[in-house]
């Protein structure tokens, strides 16, 4: 199935707009499971297990894992995921790309050797750098847009002809960059204004969005302004809010609460604008 | 040793501006290394051995390695280089970043797990995405700038407030980012007329100019635009016309050969204009 037939699906299926970032962090994780061989594989799919029911999307954050020397147990994460909860896609969060050669391999590394569903890619480079990916039709290519962070605004609010650069990246996304209809785009949920921005220049996109829970973002804000009129559109990621909501032997109960309490949050607001 | 301090060290002790990139795809290496299990490192270590006395830094492309699980050969590659060519740096070409938190992970990847004396990023997270790599003084980081594809122009060449993104970034790099003395930046060797423009924004300030070789660009051209007056301020890289340069057993000799002539040709540019 394509990505974003995949994500929609999922977001009925599921009846949830939540995807739960996997950034296991050894310092953060429960002290009882640190030291075992496969700790993060361990944390991960308690995790996974807890919360499977409550997202439409899983996002390993690849950093987190190159740290650790850990890409074994994010291929472990990723297999595990696609064999005990089939049709719930995983978003690699990589963030990466390079000139067309080099984003080949950049492709393979999500696409062949850990099988994700989707994969954020950097726009910097331009179209041609991100033709490696968007040629994987089946694919969901996820271009940064409107980042989540403080430091957004000194590269991504530049102005050229009147517009913002993120809503250049968006309008390039949704008339040049989808040809095969594989691209989504980033933008931060502590954004609201930029969110609703995004949402009337793509349409239908699906949008990433990350930045509710540990950063702050509002949910209603956030929901309010880029929700497509079905009351979906969006992939609305928490990590650290959901993965670190307990920090003991109950971490993965206390994960499911947050994440259970996130997606009830979440289809609120969804609902709102229709009553 | 700090980083800058490093590279101008290497320019002067071996009379070289040539960096060798290490971009090892499997397909195109000789197909008596190819099935051995550490064929990677082999190749790598054969081609390291044959050029370091002709180069002032190595860059491996971590793009290569990770499409082929290969991580391991990639630290391996590194450590080579630090034990057996003490003094040359190793600039790892990651062009990765994400917000502050995740990206203090991938600083720890370049930094801590791999030893890499230097790291490229890329900017459109903008400053506070930057600074967990900037924090760490004694290492460089490589700000992408002007990329030596043909799409860099796609966003980098947007006009905002009368100048170029990437001459803002240039801007940014060398007034704003550059608090701890190492920043550098990617400008390609295929734009010429850009790589003239950054010079005048940054100084000194080192640039790493990918693009000579397979893709075309000039070198004579580069040179002149943009060196530093003491006919210095470049990494100029090749890969993959230095390490494919042969195909048979003698790859080695082949690529020790490109890159004799390659070293040769950019110092005659560089003292072209004392003459």
């Amino acid at each position: 199935m394509r990505f974003v037939e995949m994500i929609r699906s999922a977001w009925t299926r599921q009846d949830s707009l939540l995807c739960v970032g996997l950034d296991p962090d050894p310092r953060r994780m429960p002290s009882g499971l640190r030291t075992a061989p496969d700790s993060i594989f361990d944390f991960n799919r308690a995790i996974i297990d807890a919360t499977a029911d409550l997202v439409c999307a899983f996002k390993p954050q690849i950093a987190y894992y190159a740290a650790a020397d850990a890409e074994r147990q994010l291929k472990e994460t990723i297999e595990y995921i696609h064999a005990a909860h089939q049709g719930i896609p995983v978003i690699l969060d990589a963030k990466r790309n390079d000139i067309g050669s080099t984003a080949a391999m950049y492709a393979r590394e999500a696409f062949d050797r850990y099988e994700a569903d989707a994969v954020t890619v950097n726009p910097y480079l331009g179209f041609d750098s991100l033709e490696p990916f968007l040629e994987r039709s089946d694919k969901g290519v996820v271009v940064l847009c409107r980042t989540s962070n403080p430091g957004a605004r000194d590269v991504q609010d530049l102005i050229s002809d009147g517009r913002k650069l993120f809503a250049i990246i968006a309008e390039k996304a949704a008339r040049e960059w989808n040809r095969n209809g594989n691209v989504l785009l980033v933008v931060g949920a502590t954004y609201p204004r930029e969110l609703r921005e995004v949402r009337a220049i793509v349409g239908e996109m699906p949008l990433l969005v990350p930045g509710i829970g540990a950063q702050g973002g509002d949910v209603e804000q956030a929901v309010m302004n880029g929700k497509t009129p079905d009351g979906a559109g969006m992939i609305m990621n928490s990590s650290r809010g959901v993965i670190y909501a307990g920090h003991g032997r109950d971490f993965a109960t206390a994960a499911r609460n947050a994440a259970s309490n996130l997606r009830d949050e979440i289809n609120r607001h969804r609902q709102a604008h229709d009553e």
